[in-house]
């Protein structure tokens, strides 16, 4: 299927890593704009692979969830470019110097923003990734391998044509960018073991696929993007309030990472807060799994989405309209409940009360730990990062939505007049 | 060999990690300065201890310069002490905040310095390095598994005794600090699996050890400590004193990471800086592996210590008094074979031209650049860092001497006011 060996691939790439070392920031952010104009000029180049993907995805009958996570259109183009456009507007980390000092010897010391090198990113589905990720990883200097689903196969390498027009524009290495073209996930294996050519891989996608990188990835990697996420109603809470705030957590968008999978009830308001609830949650409707405690308050009715929970619940991923419920004995409670089951992405408290709040954010050790806010904030465009390749949730490195600054490292550089150690 | 099943030191390590949450930083400092009173006040046993590790190594017929590695004297002890007294002086990276900002949804959103939470740490010899690690790791609020060589056997176990007399003091649990005693090399295996209870594996070692743990390893590795260092001598360096920082990066001390490897001479001052150096060196003697061009200068004379290099000299840590030679066109050549050969530990360039330094600072992507200087301060302690657990020279998370900032890790701390995402 692939033209050239995966060895070249990366060699290539370092290559490439190597001349945007030289790579300014004006002529980036040229070349970002350049790419947004392309992206418009060559739509209907896109948009009919895009149709023929579509397509294939029909005949095998795929959900239409999926299917609409592949389309592209006209606006959904628009989007992405104005997502260019915002990037564009951010500064250039790479040239940074975040430390500067002048040692005892004279030596000038100072530690400076430098592009990871090479990134290769795993991922599925949504074309706008492939065109989100060349942005980011340019924008920071660094070459990129996208390996992206079978699903936008056409639409993929439509889009890596267009970048590549550019490149070459830009009197840049296509190399800067190589999609690996791999339908049969034959060379997965392989990239996982290039350490010598890839400074980081990204896997975006489910718990298999994080699981293969972190056992057989000989190279850093960047996990994330599973959010087992929490929300604890102290008693001293705004329960009027709080309501509206767990809607927005479990029902703004179940299927993504940052919506809400337990509420935890301290249990001096379960009986005041859990009906109110659930009132509220009834109109979607979201399945309720309920413990003892909370059963007791709200009796178990299948039908009318209120079931009991079981083992392992506690340790679901919903992305759907389900949501755990555990009554717990106060902040500690809930605190170990989180250390528990928590995919330490993004946890909160609702409370009134600052020592609890104090606690739980000094102890709830995730990417993102929350104050009386929905835990859908946990996102590159939210948090002004102009966009994110993933969501780490591992400690090194970048927690959380992985930005710009978090696609660099830095060195450092030390400038003496022939100075020697004695 | 050991008491306690590795899970169950995992699982202790991660629940002593979150006790340490709450470690504040005045505790830190004098928990740092009992430890250094006790590693004095039990002088005789740690030091009767290192006697019979001392005596093993002897009888094993171990080489002087092992022996002196492990030894523990009076002396030593107090520049440990010392170590852990220049520890307290720096600054707490925990609970900095990195960054802060209001959304426009009235988000107060916030980045905050946390502590990675487990350390493991694989060592040999040196006994210093399990107190350095124990105090740069509790400084910095993480707990730690030392995993140390059976050479310090008998000391370490009664250093780890110390300390953990120390954290019973402070009401710490002495699960925050673990000696995993491994004299059969048994654990290693299970430990570089540990990812739910470990956030980072140090393997302090040879290339051998750092492989296995590339290989094998299911949490994030810091690898590094490997120092293959170029210096490229430009045309319009001031070749005299060209000479004294040659000497110096190779012969100061030649046994450590940033010792000098191969010298890049630019082919305008070969003839006459290549004599110079060889007066100089032969002092200690220095033995030189030469290119075609070099030999050409200096003649092939192995009774003087002038060799002809041979495949792969160029890809050796000398970590001993032999010096690599080649004979480049210009500073674009120098830079490739930095690339083609570097570990990327630590390169400089010695030159008066703005241009020439300027492009080799900005294309050799090393943890460390270095302009007309010795190659000998890429150390925790030169750049002011208080010690350090290793020189990382990958590209994610920290590069170079890894330090206190480095041990700690980020959560963004988001507090609103029952906000919602629309």
């Amino acid at each position: 299927m692939m033209e050239k060996d995966l060895t070249e691939i990366g060699k290539d790439a370092r290559l490439a890593a190597r001349q945007l070392l030289l790579f300014s920031n004006e002529k980036k952010d040229q070349f970002l704009e350049t790419l947004a104009l392309s992206l418009w000029s060559e739509r209907e180049k896109i948009l009919e692979a895009n149709s023929a993907d579509v397509l294939k995805a029909r005949e095998k009958m795929f959900s239409e969830a999926l299917i609409d996570r592949l389309l592209l259109t006209e606006k959904r183009l628009q989007g992405m470019m104005a997502d260019i456009r915002q990037l564009i507007e951010l500064p250039d980390p790479v040239g940074k110097v975040l430390e500067e000092k002048t040692l005892s010897n004279g030596i000038r010391a100072k530690r400076q923003r430098v592009p990871l090198g090479v990134l290769a990113v795993i991922y599925e589905a949504r074309p706008n990734v492939t065109v989100d990720i060349t942005a980011l990883a340019l924008k920071s200097g660094n070459a990129v391998l996208l390996r992206g689903g079978k699903e936008t196969r056409l639409t993929n390498l439509t889009l890596v044509e267009v970048i590549h027009q550019v490149l070459v524009k830009f009197e840049l290495p296509t190399t800067a960018v190589q999609f690996i073209d791999d339908p049969d996930r034959r060379y997965v294996n392989k990239l996982v073991k290039m350490d010598n050519y890839v400074d980081l891989l990204i896997p975006r996608g489910g718990n298999r696929l994080q699981e293969f990188c972190k056992q057989e990835a000989t190279m850093p990697v960047m996990t994330g993007g599973i959010g087992i996420c929490h929300l604890f109603v102290d008693a001293s809470a705004d329960l009027v309030r709080v309501v509206d705030v767990v809607e927005n957590a479990k029902v703004q968008r179940p299927s993504v990472c940052n919506a809400l999978d337990t509420l935890l009830v301290h249990q001096n308001v379960a009986n005041t807060i859990l009906p109110m609830l659930y009132e509220r949650l009834k109109r979607y409707p979201v399945e309720m799994k309920l413990d003892e405690y909370s059963a007791a308050v709200l009796g178990i009715q299948p039908e009318l989405g209120l079931v009991a929970a079981v083992e392992g619940d506690y340790d679901q991923e919903w992305l759907a309209l389900i949501l755990g419920i555990k009554v717990v004995e106060d902040v500690d409670e809930a605190i170990h409940h989180i250390w528990q089951h928590s995919t330490f992405h993004s946890d909160g408290i609702l409370s009134e009360t600052k020592e609890n709040i104090n606690k739980f954010v000094r102890s709830v050790d995730s990417a993102a730990v929350y104050v009386n806010a929905s835990t859908r904030f946990t996102d590159g465009a939210q948090l002004g990062l102009g966009g994110e390749v993933a969501v780490s949730t591992q400690k090194l490195h970048a927690r959380g939505p992985v930005g710009l600054e978090a696609l660099t490292s830095y060195k450092w550089i030390l400038e003496g007049d022939y100075t020697v150690r004695e």
